[in-house]
């Protein structure tokens, strides 16, 4: 569409959205253009208002109320002597709906990755090592199973090596609800591999 | 997340953005979170500034520069004995992408669909019929291949049977690069019924 400027610039915006494929950009522009004024207002306000009122929690990183406490490391229903390490926000997410998870996290802010600039000292790893004390007995790696998680896992369980705590991972295997016949050959050999007792 | 109102907020906003899926809301509304503040007023202050400055073309209904020319219906470079009817805009670009049309355009704004409360009156059919005019001599019908599309298309027809105008509908058939064997019965059927000469 060239000759609209002002469309070029809401496109401009929209794509730098993730998860927006580029197919629905200009579906996603009319969602906006269609709003009344008053929506695009409390649209604008509340994004604004979020991005002004949440903080990364200091302890752990996890999106947190500027005027509240940390819900993961102050509530006194957690478990506290459990840290699970998950590279974003969004993994600690999925971990906190599968239900199976009541102890604290630490958000490290992404996984080692050269080609896209994030090394070690872009992870949030000094502040689990300060965070960690007597309380805490048990650090649960959950990293996604690319390259990249694997390497921040092994980065991480570098750093607490001089530390007297057990280090776990979650599980790997075949998926409940997956048969073997579709599953790749890697994730077969690990499910043998690290079989347990039934 | 319990307890992180302004978070619930976020995401409620979220929400109402089309394609954007549940799974992704917490991704997407950490990327808003984590846009420094001048990003974050960018954004808002070019999706208000589209929102302000697009207004739709009275003649074709397409966003089009407040302060310009529709591109379509103003374009000397564009054939204006031939309208093509769609039911979106983003149906509308799909068709400009493919390069193959260099007609002019009338937007419907969505299809009949009883269930979700568009009827006749929500669709610009009466807007189509007053545009059109003696330098006008094809109707391409350009609905979607669903049943909204085609009642909304059989609707169009029937509004224009006393204009003594030529109207045409796109080709149905196996889709290029499709193979016959994964191709659904009716569209089989169809490409069988609507053959043309090779």
């Amino acid at each position: 569409m060239d000759g609209l400027p002002t469309l070029q610039g809401l496109l401009k915006q929209l794509q730098r959205v993730p998860y927006l494929a580029s197919k629905n950009l200009y579906r996603v522009a009319n969602h906006f253009l269609s709003m009344t004024p008053e929506q695009l207002e409390q649209f604008c306000r509340q994004v604004r208002e979020a991005h002004e009122r949440l903080i990364k929690c200091p302890r752990c990183c996890a999106w947190q109320e500027q005027t509240g406490n940390c819900q993961f490391c102050s509530s006194p229903k957690r478990d506290h002597r459990l840290i699970c390490v998950v590279e974003t926000w969004y993994d600690l997410h999925t971990l906190e709906k599968s239900g199976g998870y009541t102890g604290e996290y630490h958000v490290l802010g992404g996984a080692l990755s050269p080609l896209d600039g994030i090394g070690a000292e872009d992870l949030s790893i000094d502040r689990l090592l300060r965070r960690i004390d007597g309380s805490c007995n048990e650090i649960i790696l959950a990293m996604n199973q690319t390259p990249e998680g694997e390497a921040t896992a092994a980065l991480v369980a570098r750093a607490l090596r001089n530390k007297s705590i057990k280090i776990t991972c979650l599980a790997r295997g075949v998926p409940v609800g997956g048969t073997l016949e579709y599953m790749d050959r890697l994730t077969v050999c690990k499910a043998l591999l690290e079989r347990r007792d039934f």
